[in-house]
């Protein structure tokens, strides 16, 4: 058998202690399956003191995560520090100008600067790998660059933060409303302190510029990400949805046409007989459409230390094995620049729900403003108001252009009978 | 760019003819991903003169598919006869001596030849390749072998027939019975003449067993898949499950415990929010679950032309890009021999079916079967029966030992009043 990998690994946080656990529990198994073993001989984290149930007394510890590129005793540099910036890019640049293997589950640092990091790995022929920085033990990235290889992928999208499909899960099982269920997430630890990452949409939209780079060979266009969270989404609107025949997801969606690309975050309405529908709690799922493979649905746990370190370790794996792709599937020179496809030209079934005053002619009101931009209504819903008397229309279109119906819900929402910020949302007829 | 990667392709049916369209179709991208082109210099088929519609001008024609692995202009040989011994396995044998890379989508030939071939290649270092081998286009010998190898696999099932989930949700959704689905699928072509190896479970067992052997480093057996094909399984089955709050699937299934090796295929009860369930028409779907990522589920086109060929594409671009890894994901001589695991000590829930004479007092008799041996129900729904006068007698068992069950089921049956074959099915409560 080969000599072991060393790796040196920064950040001993949820998923730092689960690499070294499953390093450790599966250290026979992984080095059958890897050809040799895989040992971790370096850490780096926050506080040295800390009681993490880890035994770290056979592991060079080193204050500065930075200098474990420069290590002898390190084949690969493990990432999990997290930000796109500052520490966690700067061992990445040194890791890669070590002339090391780099293993990151840092979405935010790869939606960010992660074609400059790929071109310089590309350059000196060096592992550059990230599974766990997208859905998490789903071995999605591979299945994207490996397993639909040799596909035109038209379109991927899905569910990819845990911490959204939880709150949306609980909302719709336990009834209740959106701050009561993120509360409680906070104070069980499935949310953070700071949740504006999770459930503004930006999570799920570094996430999703990472999975079109590497499905359409289009270089990362994180900026262009249309992103949308949950904030809006009220337990009435889960309520109306499933009478409809629908469940509300946050979606991320991604596609390729005419020579665009396409990406927005946002909640949408899912039919119930769709895979994502049925994928609760904090699980993940991605779909991805290849041209001869057709429709591939990937499912699983996308966050937490045992599926995360899952994700990790199968990287390091690869890389013990001597396997090696290109970071974004092909050479970062061919990515393509696509340019932003402009939403307002799509086209789709769109949910709208608006607070009115409950007063006689206010539905001809708004039933005239779609008409007047040639949008037809396919369901509609009036229902009064418990809280202030004012009634609630949810209305469903038929299929329309996106500029008309945004062109439709903003002379709504100029009447004085719409009472509140009228709320549209994306129905996902794929 | 390296130079070309290639291929000599053996059978040119449906997914040979895939391959040659899906090389030539995505050419361009399949060679900035895998690094070089990969083009088919030679072929094999049984009919030089048929036209499939693919332009053949610039390949060699084989009329022995076995001599392909001699030519000097071949670096891979594709597989696609088909059959567990034959051509198929000589081309197979012919093509490792001869030290050159073989990619099959031959489950067959794997379940009973795998582990001979897996050590000849592993021997000389050679890439034995088979992603379409199970579950057509969806890449779940990589996910298994590559993306979650940092686990212990402790389950792996699933949906691995395309035929079977089709007639399935055809008899469910149009009220067929299984004769006339059967007849039809066939004169569509969704199924062979003789479709004895798919609706009587035994390709689903050559998978099946492929899938073990990958997920828990076991030596393939074949041999000890209990198998049980579909035929049984009536429309009054599948609506009396639905009532239940089930849908009926052909289930393959493998588990190891206490070094014993479970694998069997049956027609299972999947509760309708189990992900299965909702994996209709002739879609293939596979669940594994690891110790660290927990429960991962795979879902895809299982069969077809686009979709086989994606996978067998997959598999070259691994092979063009340089990448390998073990056969059965760690070295042949790694590879435990298992012992099969006693079914009749497996718990679980059991769906029964009788048809009874409608008479005063055979209730109290079946009922009394399973009181005798210790079994509780949990439903039990008794119909008239419309053909014969008959009544129809399901239940649906609390946990209970599987020796049990049977032995309350072997006393059902030797009852007068029970006049045809009882039915009995698992519960899939996973």
């Amino acid at each position: 058998m080969m000599e072991p990998l060393r790796i040196g690994l920064a950040g001993l946080g949820t998923v730092g202690g689960g690499v070294v656990r499953l390093l450790a529990d599966n250290a026979d198994l992984i080095a059958r399956r890897a050809g040799r073993a895989i040992v971790v001989t370096a850490v780096s984290a926050r506080d040295r003191n800390r009681d993490r149930g880890i035994d770290l007394s056979a592991t060079a510890w080193m204050d500065d995560a930075t200098e474990l590129a420069a290590r002898d005793d390190v084949d690969v540099v493990v990432e999990l520090i997290g930000g796109s910036d500052g520490p966690a890019l700067t061992l990445a640049r040194r890791t890669l100008a070590a002339g090391k293997a780099f293993v990151t589950a840092n979405k935010a640092m790869l939606a960010h600067h992660g074609l400059e990091l790929a071109g310089v790995a590309e350059a000196r022929g060096l592992a550059l790998r990230y599974e766990a920085a997208v859905a998490g033990g789903i071995p999605v990235i591979k299945g994207l660059s490996e397993g639909m290889t040799a596909n035109r992928i038209g379109r991927v999208y899905g569910l990819l933060n845990g911490t959204c499909n939880y709150i949306l899960t609980r909302m719709e099982n336990e009834r209740l409303d959106f701050d009561v269920v993120l509360a409680e997430a906070q104070a069980a630890g499935y949310a953070e302190t700071d949740p504006s990452f999770d459930i503004d949409g930006i999570d799920t939209a570094h996430k999703l510029s990472i999975l079109a780079a590497l499905a359409f060979g289009a270089r990362i266009d994180f900026g262009a990400v249309a992103t949308e969270g949950i904030r809006a989404v009220e337990l009435a609107d889960i309520d109306h949805a499933a009478t409809l025949g629908f469940r509300i997801k946050l979606v991320g969606l991604a596609e390729t046409a005419a020579g665009h690309l396409f990406q927005r975050v946002h909640p949408a309405l899912v039919p119930l007989d769709h895979p994502l529908a049925a994928a609760g709690g904090a699980l993940n799922a991605v779909v991805a459409e290849g041209d001869f493979v057709g429709r591939l649905l990937f499912q699983g746990r996308g966050a937490g230390d045992g599926p995360t370190a899952s994700a990790v370790v199968a990287d390091l794996v690869d890389i013990a094995r001597g396997n090696n792709s290109h970071v974004f599937g092909m050479p970062v020179a061919d990515l393509a620049a696509l340019p932003p496809a402009d939403t307002a030209s799509r086209h789709g079934r769109y949910y709208l729900r608006l607070t009115v005053a409950d007063r006689p002619g206010v539905l001809a009101e708004l039933t005239a403003a779609l008409r007047d931009h040639g949008v037809s209504i396919e369901s509609l819903i009036q229902r009064g108001h418990a809280a202030n008397g004012d009634a609630l229309v949810v209305m469903v279109t038929h299929g329309a252009g996106e500029a008309r119906v945004l062109a439709a819900l903003a002379q709504m929402a100029a009447s004085d009978a719409v009472t509140g910020a009228p709320v549209m949302m994306h129905i996902l007829d794929l």
